[in-house]
């Protein structure tokens, strides 16, 4: 059987050169699979890993090759929903049949792709690997947690209470694609959401929006991953993101389920998109 | 002729004691209105003035006052969305025929009041008195120039370009409020917005929002108000924030009308929703 080759772009922020090395020196020593990191992600240019043509392209190019059995998110930041929409138009035969992974501001295309009918997870992404927010080994921890999920499958990488068809965003990512051309339907889907860096201000006012949301609505509930970071509010916002997410779920009758096992960290988990359990 | 009688409500945050005894001695030396703070103003609740409660019965209570001519938002902040629905529930006669004024936050409540046909208009608040942004009498000229406008009608502190209808908002929260059960219809609406305190990299993203929503593309045009107080981006985004509305205009064809005189800020000057001129 020839080894899973598996294709890195970053359609956000640049992959910084060390991340690449650590994530090229684990694969090295599986053996089991081919990394190919696309040039396109050590492109800088503003905000950004290269302009949005040179970002498209690259995304383009991996998802129309037949020869990649899967595209790997470099990592988030932002951007990607600046070519989303472009990267689905006239959609090849090759883009199917392979695997999408990353998470964070890369929830824009996860959200897109699945609704396109792509087979599309959220996971861990190359830069995580400089993560040590868990111990020092735990970035690489959540790379071959990735590697261990995309080459064999392994039920233990995957979020361990998903009830399918699940999806996962950050809370943020999630309210802002709602409304545009990527919203995918959530009828029936145990949703998680995590959040990172903001104010408990926001994260009520983010609750309001994507829970007034019909769609939304539909899902079958709403399970709360990790707050990291949370920004101090001034005053004391008065409760905390467990009370915020269960409040407004409560308001507009969704199921809330309890907590979920994700988060922008090292113990972050896989969350397949859909039915599709692995 | 009677004097107008203005109630002073906060359904964010509360309001400063030294504001208000700064806006009552204004109004006292005016001698053509009458001031009514209501002691909600100066409840705190965490992050709010008060409870959802206790601040949504002070905003109805003046709302059913038939001897209020009109309701002056006492400042922003966050949390008037939390009771915005339930405030036009069982709307009451008294609640029409009166003023509605504020901006920032209280942009939910303009957003839902406007849609249920109340008269309602973006522009400085009681709080705004505190501002020295631009000299340090400059908090005042924003608070006489809206009682200026609620008093006399003043034309000259209306927003010198309106071309009605008219509405204003800040970008987060008219982001945050599409889709909900307050979004008004904007076909043909000259749209302004501002913002203030975000990273360029949200206000891309929160355009991105923004304008793939099939109502706002039906706006007669965007107009950009003052972004103050924009936070460093890391790396330098690569633009600003003008090339940034203009550009999510052009992507979704809706005209981009240059600068508007609206903002976080005691220059900020009043938009009267809809067709109503002054």
């Amino acid at each position: 059987m020839s080894k899973m080759r598996i294709a890195v772009v970053a359609p956000s922020c640049p992959l910084k050169r060390d991340a690449a090395e650590a994530v090229e020196a684990i694969v090295a020593e599986r053996g089991d699979c081919e990394l190919i990191i696309h040039p396109q992600c050590f492109l800088s240019d503003g905000h950004f890993a290269g302009s949005d043509d040179a970002r498209l392209a690259a995304l383009r190019e991996v998802m129309a090759d037949p020869s990649v059995d899967a595209v790997w998110f470099a990592r988030g930041g932002y951007g990607s929903n600046r070519i989303a929409e472009e990267a689905l138009a006239d959609l090849p035969d090759a883009a199917r049949g392979k695997l999408y992974l990353g998470y964070s501001d890369e929830g824009f295309l996860l959200a897109g792709f699945h609704k396109a009918g792509l087979d599309v997870a959220w996971g861990p992404m190359p830069q995580d690997i400089l993560r040590g927010d868990h111990g020092l080994s735990d970035g690489e921890a959540a790379v071959r947690r990735a590697l261990d999920w995309l080459v064999d499958g392994d039920q233990s990488a995957l979020e361990p209470e998903l009830q399918p068809p699940a999806m996962a965003f950050n809370l943020t990512v999630l309210s802002n694609l709602l409304g545009t051309p990527l919203e995918p339907d959530f009828t029936g889907v145990d949703l998680l959401i995590e959040e990172v860096s903001e104010h408990l201000y926001r994260i009520d006012r983010t609750m309001f929006h994507l829970t007034a949301s019909a769609n939304v609505r539909r899902a079958a509930r709403i399970r709360l991953g990790r707050v990291g970071d949370i920004l101090k509010n001034d005053p004391d916002f008065g409760t905390d993101e467990v009370a915020i997410v269960e409040d407004w779920c409560a308001r507009a009758r969704i199921p809330f389920g309890g907590r979920a096992d994700i988060g922008h960290d090292a113990g972050n988990r896989v969350v397949p998109f859909g039915v599709r359990a692995s």
